[in-house]
């Protein structure tokens, strides 16, 4: 029979940028659900932050990643007009996505081996909220 | 009992590259559904436009996306091969991507408050269609 | 009655950045299911590689995408800290992301007429597994 969970968690991000593994978070509600195989969504509610999947061994990837998007996308821009300050982290967001969909196969997971599901900030340090679905049976 | 329906519309952009809020639309399907808790899945069938989830509130971020998005991707590159001239229209397309999945819960769009669904223009004017297709129970 | 199949298949990519057209097989495992309305879900365990729906007809656009990623992540950044040498493929593999999301309908994928899905290699050569759910009715 197929099922639907929806929960969410909070995160505290501590500066203007960050990604914080939340990996076992996801799983744990996966595991909550009773839902053994199907996908669970990552969704992220805010417009300055984003959902990213990537390498969860070497801590220089985050750094790395973090300062390629930097460079990408500069924070200061002549041409920018929202007067908030952060429209690097708007567009950090559009690039990386707010949500990843993850597979789910005998109610876990299905990842790579180096595969962490992550909490990108761009404009922190903030409260921030995650919102996870199971679907499947 | 779980259920799936597919429909689609059409967006009529005007410029060459624009941003245009389709939440309204969405949420309608979703309503027609019927389906109270699921997801519903926004797709563009075209390879020089995209599906974004970013602010509603501020037009100056669309702006400012839009900018940011044509420093990334210059319209001319010398090394471009394509005879098109839009080249930078898929690339950003395949930056952004063409889809977006936005939860369902009890009847409405799970997105956050300053979080609205827009349909982007990378190679306008054109006309433009937009599948959604919503899934649950 | 809804159902999930989940299959994999490998690609074996012979470039350090390489596009492969999977459509076919992935159509292949839409027909397997049985499965006539839905969606699928394409994801990618690697770090370093993506999935991408972009255009199947003229092979200078995938040409001109590879090289619009080469620029926007230069393969050497003096600010990079991982070891291995391939930050800029993470960073390819974050900007475009490790899964794509297809509507099913009647069995088939539900794609614009020049839209293709391919495998994108960042760090190749390598052999690469790619993982195919079906879910739907």
């Amino acid at each position: 029979m197929m099922g639907v969970l929806q929960k969410e968690f909070r995160v505290s991000t501590r500066g203007r940028t960050e990604m914080i593994d939340i990996t076992g978070q996801v799983q744990s509600i996966v595991r909550e659900s009773g839902i053994a195989n199907g996908s669970v969504t990552v969704f992220c509610p805010h417009t300055t932050a984003a959902i990213m999947i990537n390498e969860n061994a070497d801590p220089s990837v985050v750094h790395d990643v973090l300062l390629a998007l930097d460079e990408i996308v500069p924070r200061s821009n002549p041409g920018f007009r929202h007067d908030e300050g952060n429209s690097d982290a708007h567009c950090k967001s559009s690039l990386v996505g707010c949500s990843e969909q993850v597979l789910v196969k005998d109610g876990g997971l299905v990842l790579g081996t180096w595969q962490a599901i992550y909490f990108c900030e761009f404009d922190g340090p903030r409260s921030r909220r995650v919102i996870v679905q199971v679907q499947g049976e």
